[in-house]
């Protein structure tokens, strides 16, 4: 059947291709879920003899420019050929929408629901070895979806080798190459096992990572603490310099945080990360406020429970440094948030989004741990001196879990500074970025509001939404080198690949025809 | 002779009339020094026929919207009657401009480079009378300008109350009341003292001042710690409590500020500033990103530097628990900025806004340490719950030092969030109260950038351009409670008096007078 031609169920159609958002208009049901976003159907009002006419125009802009200049209610509606003109996914969508619509949207309420009532709280540091579960004696955690030796990219093996060196599984950055290719190491995403990292995210056995617990749900999630700027392991950084900083990390900084958790009773974040947003933070390339509102608030603890001054002194100068700290904490938040939302039969709410260097995977609520993958884009964006795109390293890392929960790239409005830092121009082309996530995002977030807009974050991904209107999701992100052992060169903002999106949606749609 | 009819130098009269920007429209010569908001004549272009004329309309509004939508260069000029319509003050603009015109702007030159090379550095704490020049054995310096315990309204005469007995000058508050009615104590504005202090401003020979120096000039400016919410002196308060937390901040917060800044090398408030605005802050009822990024950088050396690990722990919570404190800090270094600027020969530069909740006091850099004073007004804001406009004591403190040099209300724009916090409405006012006092202000920083604008904030106000536009500064501002020992009942926006700048202009055309 001729799914446009030969349909009397025009509404369901017409849902496909309308883009913007109705509400200023009165046009949109009320929703407390979907809130001020929600896509609506263009239903006329029928009280024009009592009311003014409130116009949607779907063409020419001057239309309703000379309705709004003559004070009436009209606005321009976007909208777009549904599935970026493929055929198959357009069937895909409508098939979507006609049987399951319905149950869909029912699921992504319930998912949604969880990801609102997660109250994530950083309650402690510890070694991996003691908290990430499933680590054997030869893991090595990643970022991203599932990847081998043979595949993986240039940063990512540095910092496998050197996570080798460090662990002591291999005498140097060469014995290490070699023992990888001979298959020693196995190698497993940080998602499988309720963790994140940044780039490359290597987790091992004696890295120590921050514990955030959601106390909503009680799950618990985890992250690396962040090594600072300049050579780094998730950067791809393997030598000395790097080994031993993860070394004092495990044996000293991160039994100094952990000890002032304990005493201070844990760090909610949700509210931090509110009031991060207000003073310009986005929690992914811009984290100043909220490293800044930790050190405010965990130092007085810092200070009373270290074994010696100059162990406290050590602790803040270093987190005091790294502007970037919060990152992680963010991450681990985020995953925090996420984890709980997953399997929820039905549900095209984004759980996961998250590289390797190779591929981009996302997961979604109603497909649970399946990773849905293509080929990781090349970010736009600028780089240190003396680097240029030629030194690049395609998209990398499972930092893209703040976009997952609304931040990053999703809430640039709210900090204009990290615009300009990306590459991405200045506050109107930020807010701008902010704007166009709503079309594929279920609400506004209720609590961490973006000052500029004067509306919360984007909250939300539904993968439906991402198919239909062909937006993907903006994800601002640093830049490694392609090379190992060299590090960061440049910040930038990539694109999910629109293609991940398709793919988890016939993956969503494959579960849902085994159910019927 | 009458200054308008009879008048052939119609170009002077036609400057004191108009008051918008016309930079936007090429109109305005290049001034590296009165930059974006210049003013200038409407030299019509005399190349009309070989470029596409740039006009700027002083009427109907609707004739140059016309031109805008057509894609015109086109700006509206806004215009008012100058001196708000007082014949004499009329005069004495014309005449200013006529006779000194060009020598008053040349001073403002000089006079606003001195403003703008200044480098405050916060460098250590210490007790006022091991510093703050003139403390003779029952000196009480005050915020304002001079007062005598006769005129003092009720929060001053309670902070002094509470300061004699803090001394050890008094017995009780009624007996600080009854040696105040004595005249046994010597009142002094702090100004007079290279010294600010917020709300009642009063500074005692064994409370805690921190030290700023403005390493160009090398003077040194001081203010007391910020003692916190609540009850507390600046606010009237007086009991117990309050004295016991000025001792403490004397014996050993200051002591611990002082071990810590002289280990860190002094922190320079310049960038620190510059980066609060980005994160949010106006630096006069919103302070919290300095004070989060002042406990980042200062906490390591607390940490260090402190006699016990305890007294760390007391110093860094303290500070942590109070967004304000930074707000003394900037005032420090306001005053550290201004002070070098007084004495310049006929400059109308204001280097001083204060007031002693009766009277409003300006000091121009042409007119030295002379104060020009008028009734203070009543902030107009938001109170806390059970206060109300009638508990209000009307404007107070030295704080207004921070709109001098370009913060506070006139940075309202980099700081949404405090519109709302003081009654002042959102984003779009609160960008709304920052253009306005680009009319009566010399340039925008060139390194305090107000993000949201994409321009620095509007920087040293001259006093012509106040009394010819009628636009007075805008203040933001803490509301004390009118009865002493009561403290702070509300935050809002006050007006500096119109009638102290003309007051001053007339000041400074004595001088100028005088001179010739």
């Amino acid at each position: 059947m001729n799914p446009i031609e030969g349909d009397s169920d025009t509404e369901t159609v017409r849902k496909l291709f309308v883009r913007t958002d109705m509400e200023q208009l009165g046009l949109a049901p009320h929703n407390p879920v979907n809130g001020p976003t929600k896509r609506c159907p263009l239903n006329p009002p029928l009280d024009l003899l009592r009311h003014p006419p409130r116009v949607a125009g779907v063409g020419l802009a001057s239309f309703v420019e000379q309705l709004q200049s003559a004070g009436g209610q009209a606005v321009q509606a976007s909208w777009g050929i549904p599935g970026r003109g493929d055929r198959e996914l357009f069937e895909l969508l409508l098939g979507l929408e006609r049987v399951h619509g319905e149950a869909i949207s029912k699921a992504n309420e319930t998912a949604l629901d969880r990801l609102l009532r997660g109250d994530p709280v950083l309650e402690g540091c510890a070694l991996a070895k003691d908290v990430v579960p499933g680590l054997g004696p030869n893991t090595m955690y990643h970022a991203g979806p599932p990847v081998t030796w043979e595949t993986m990219c240039g940063p990512m093996r540095g910092a496998v080798a050197g996570a080798a060196v460090f662990e002591g599984w291999a005498s140097s950055l060469e014995d290490a190459y070699e023992r990888a290719a001979h298959g020693e190491f196995e190698f497993r995403p940080n998602h499988d096992a309720d963790a994140v990292g940044p780039m490359t995210g290597i987790i091992t056995s004696h890295m120590a990572v921050m514990i955030v617990r959601n106390q909503t749900f009680g799950n618990r999630a985890y992250c690396t603490l962040n090594e600072g700027l300049g050579k780094v392991m998730r950067f791809g950084g393997n030598d000395q310099e790097v080994l031993d900083r993860l070394k004092w990390l495990a044996r000293d900084l991160g039994p100094s945080l952990h000890r002032a958790l304990t005493a201070h009773g844990g760090m909610a974040l949700k509210p931090l990360i509110g009031r991060g947003l207000t003073l310009g933070d986005e929690m992914h390339q811009r984290n100043v406020a909220c490293t800044s509102l930790l050190v405010r608030e965990l130092a007085p603890a810092i200070a009373l429970t270290a074994t010696s001054q100059e162990q406290a002194q050590a602790a803040l100068a270093f987190i005091g440094a790294n502007d970037q700290f919060f990152l992680n904490v963010a991450m681990a938040a985020g995953k925090a948030l996420t984890d709980p939302c997953r399997h929820v039969q039905g549900a095209s709410l984004v759980t996961a989004m998250s590289r390797n260097g190779i591929e981009f995977g996302v997961q979604l609520s109603g497909t649970g741990t399946q990773w849905f993958t293509a080929p990781v884009e090349m970010p736009q964006g600028l780089y240190f001196p003396g680097f240029s795109e030629e030194d690049a390293n395609p998209d990398m890392g499972d930092s893209t879990i703040v976009e997952t929960i609304g931040l990053g790239g999703f809430a640039m409005a709210a900090a204009p500074a990290v615009a300009g830092f990306v590459g991405a121009g200045g506050a109107t082309e930020a807010s701008a970025h902010s704007r166009a996530m709503f079309d594929i995002t279920m609400r506004a977030h209720p609590e961490w509001q973006i000052p500029a807009l004067g509306i919360g974050v984007p909250l939300g991904i539904d993968a439906r939404a991402v198919v239909r209107t062909g937006i993907v999701p903006t994800i601002n992100t640093g830049i490694a080198h392609r090379e190992p052992g060299i590090g960061q060169v440049g910040a930038g903002v990539v694109n999910a690949p629109y293609t991940c999106f398709a793919r988890a949606l016939g993956g969503l749609a494959a579960t849902l025809n085994e159910a019927v």
